[in-house]
């Protein structure tokens, strides 16, 4: 590999918007390569200037087709925009969704658009570290507005997008028991709520109920300085767009001082978190001997919870020789 | 409370099938109080003789429905049964679905059937300890088939369902391509496929497909010995359930010897790294200061892998004083 450029070398090319240079330090952060850990520790000291908005939602919701009109909107309002969509997808065989993805190809030749798709490959927690560092790659990068898109099941999902300035949550008419359940879960971190496909009869009821439950002091989000407003689109009419797009300045505008530091605090807090508890997880993984006393597990000699305790005991007097 | 009984001395009637008791160690088990921990240990050494289901689904394919005409249909050839049913619910505010529950409450009296729906409450890896403790004290108390039902979207979800002998995938014809994209996660776990909602019509497409993934060697399952069925069913026109409740027993033969032993040892395997990884966190984050980490990290005066890493090595200095 005569043309291998080190991963601290690129830093400078990406920070001045070089595409092959940000493709690449993302294509290895997303590896997790070693390589690329002392300059992903340099670009996170670098990075903190876009605006990064989370917006999330459960499958059948419209968030994608939403995220690509999205895109045309900021363009158009000359803004350079990314988009980092976590996919869920097979945690055996992988398969990403496409289909979502090439809706927004239209824009492949656009310098200003940078849009990636991850795959989570069954491992959405090692996926957040890899998603935010992709997030301040872009950053550095220059892009003003990044929009990170997650499937609104799972805790991880719902932290991802949460560990952004601005987070969205989009609802959609006309869905089931059971993913209005699900639904529920994500509607309190909402800083601004919207409902899709604002051109079906029924999405006044979906409105509706926002509405109330937002009346009843449910679904304002965290910041206390701000109500989460509630806004109505349609990709297929071109609606709400406009609407959305001042919604993301008006509350990055909120953010200024105190519930901006609180925010950025937050953020900081979840990446620490996951972080030290996953180089924790591979020391301690390393250095006990998981099989043989999962073989006694089996065997119902021993209860896990006695076996984790034996194996916990082990690795800290371990670290003391 | 004077009429409070240690856990230990709940272990012998829950063996008896007192319901009352069952009860009390499931509610306990399920608030990981400290003091029931010991009977668990105690319970997981006896348990191990029942057939453990696991049935997941994408939101919408209809599981739940089909759950409680299982029950029937196996209470009906004398199974004592159990289910327990892992609820997707809010991370913040709880409310677990109850809807799909109260359709099996015609159940309600009957004796020789337990179920019980554990709300998720965004932690999702913490309740698979739980929701398995729970198995076992169901085991101990005699039924024989006990069904852990849980949505197939997230990892997590996944793993518990797939920590059973049988792990049972349910699929439905009509779905949007997201919800099919987060299918196909979970197809590769399928002892037994369910293609629910046969009396629709687009639903001989779903049979189809997945019969033809499975002729390209996709869907089988790890187990070398089995291949895995596609059975049709209606919970509407109640068809399909003596096959799939047939297919049950067939995939419990089937487990006769190595292959059983190899499934044992996985979800051993499995039990052991959740709760020793739980175990070992709780120690590094009771020792550690994250906030005062987390403070540099937002001020990006240091990443947090660099913050993190510290944590890591000064735990492990303090294990060796």
């Amino acid at each position: 590999m005569a043309d291998y450029i080190p991963s601290m070398d690129l830093i400078e090319p990406a920070s001045k918007g070089e595409t092959w240079a940000v493709a690449r330090l993302i294509s290895r952060a997303e590896a997790n390569m070693s390589e690329v850990r002392e300059a992903i520790g340099e670009i996170y000291r670098r990075a903190g200037n876009a605006h990064v908005i989370g917006l999330t939602g459960v499958p059948g919701s419209g968030k994608s087709t939403m995220v690509a009109k999205l895109v045309h909107k900021l363009r158009a309002a000359g803004r350079r925009v990314a988009v980092v969509a976590i996919d869920p997808s097979s945690p055996y065989s992988g398969g990403s969704i496409l289909g979502d993805r090439i809706r927004m190809s239209d824009l492949a030749l656009d310098r200003d658009v940078f849009i990636r798709s991850m795959a989570t490959h069954g491992s959405v927690g090692g996926m957040a570290h890899a998603a935010l560092d992709v997030v301040d790659i872009l950053d550095i990068a220059g892009f003003d507005k990044i929009i990170i898109e997650t499937v609104g099941v799972g805790q991880d999902e719902v932290e991802i997008a949460n560990a952004s300035h601005t987070t969205v949550v989009v609802s959609a008419p006309g869905l089931g028991d059971e993913v209005q359940a699900i639904k529920a879960g994500i509607l309190e971190i909402a800083d601004i709520h919207v409902v899709s496909k604002c051109d079906r009869s029924d999405s006044n009821k979906t409105m509706t109920d926002l509405k109330s439950m937002l009346r009843d002091g449910i679904g304002h989000g965290v910041q206390p300085n701000w109500r989460a407003p509630v806004i109505g689109s349609s990709s297929f009419q071109e609606e709400g767009f406009d609407e959305l797009v001042a919604a993301f300045d008006k509350h990055l505008e909120s953010l200024e001082g105190e519930p901006g530091r609180a925010r950025r605090e937050q953020i900081s807090s979840f990446r620490l978190r996951k972080a030290a508890e996953a180089l924790m997880l591979e020391r301690f993984e390393a250095q006990s001997d998981f099989d043989g006393a999962a073989t006694d597990v089996a065997a119902r000699t021993v209860d896990p919870y006695s076996a984790a305790e034996t194996l916990v005991r082990n690795f800290s007097s371990e670290a003391s020789s």
